[in-house]
């Protein structure tokens, strides 16, 4: 027995439902043991997870439904990671979070302390925001932040204006040396209820995607792997 | 004899140097003749190029370098996409154009009649961001316009603005029966000089990523398949 938490995956699907070979082998392998996914609608979630070839019938898989008309029971899955089951997350086609339903329980999951996983490789970024729980509906890169430190912290603060404004995410890269630094600045000049995702080493062996409230961060001390550094704010 | 030009195939690389499973079979088949790849780096493109198992050994591919300290011959590979031969762009890792360079050439292509296409599937917001040749270092997805005509109009003349200030590329979606009515708006609000692409049905059998000028898009008679379409502005 395990009192260990499942993991949600997030999950990409074809822009082009007649692709038949979306998915690699490892890929597969990586999610095959999935029974429970929430989807977007049933109907084009069934042609995407018949491309997953998992060890499930389509039949026996569950799904629960996520989209504008139909409200997630919210409960039901996370007590279904609590468990000790991992659950797929998919939308209709594409990256699900980046305009499309999703982000909510990955939130959610965050907060309980469930790991969000991914298999999307194709960009760093857009696999850091689904995975973040941060508002994909409206999303700004900014690339690298002023290296200037006063520069920078004012920087930070505009952000936390416009988020309140706009409640648009921001996207910013930064070099591992800056890391921590840059960190203590977003603790300082945001919002307590402002949300810092830090994603980094996506896809490699210390893939971390971390989604936390500044007021839950200020309660935690982070140390940053020596690595390039994807900062979600929203 | 074939007088027809070659096609510039914007790649994917892993995220992860390690990672020996990316490229699905289809992925691979549809681009193991090219010879030619622009990429960022010589030493990872080698070993992003590796596991594409082209039809042309390592040693005889012609990589051409592009990146800070060296200046692409941009001439040398338009002439080369003009006598037929399709070229590859990669970057370093991720996506070309997307926090990674690439866009410059992207661009020419647009400008000069070459077909873009990627092997990108993952995300149609990012595979028309790296295909468009718009500025691909800070960009904000904006999802729908308003549906309302006036408040359209006027928020993208808004749009002109911020582009003019920043330099930042928008990149929202429209619906089928709005995308020739915001298409009109969009030749009316922007400035001449501004980008303006449409990208529909990415990895689909009708995938059009066309990018133009406003002034060059006024001398065009664009007639828009009935498909959600993504416009990216800049």
């Amino acid at each position: 027995m395990t009192n260990k938490n499942g993991d949600l995956y997030v999950i990409p699907t074809p822009l082009n439902e007649d692709l038949d070979d979306f998915y690699t082998p490892k890929q597969k392998k990586r999610i095959n043991h999935i029974q429970h996914f929430v989807v977007e609608n049933k109907k084009p979630a069934r042609n995407s997870l018949k491309k997953l070839e998992l060890n499930t019938s389509l039949q026996e898989l569950k799904l629960h439904e996520n989209n504008k008309n139909v409200q997630l029971n919210y409960e039901e899955v996370l007590d279904i990671l609590k468990s000790g089951s991992d659950v797929g997350l998919i939308s209709d086609c594409g990256l699900p979070g980046v305009s499309d339903p999703g982000s909510e329980l990955v939130l959610k999951c965050h907060f309980d302390n469930i790991k969000v996983k991914t298999i999307a490789q194709e960009s760093s970024i857009l696999s850091s925001l689904a995975c973040s729980g941060c508002n994909g509906q409206n999303f700004e890169f900014i690339g690298y932040l002023p290296i200037d430190k006063n520069k920078r912290k004012k920087y930070l603060s505009n952000l936390a204006v416009e988020i309140k404004k706009s409640k648009k995410t921001f996207i910013f890269i930064e070099t591992p040396h800056r890391n921590l630094e840059t960190f203590q600045f977003l603790l300082e000049s945001l919002n307590t209820e402002n949300l810092v995702c830090i994603a980094y080493d996506i896809n490699g062996d210390s893939e971390s995607i971390l989604t936390n409230s500044i007021k839950g961060w200020e309660k935690i001390n982070i140390e940053f792997e020596k690595k390039p550094c994807i900062f979600l704010v929203n």
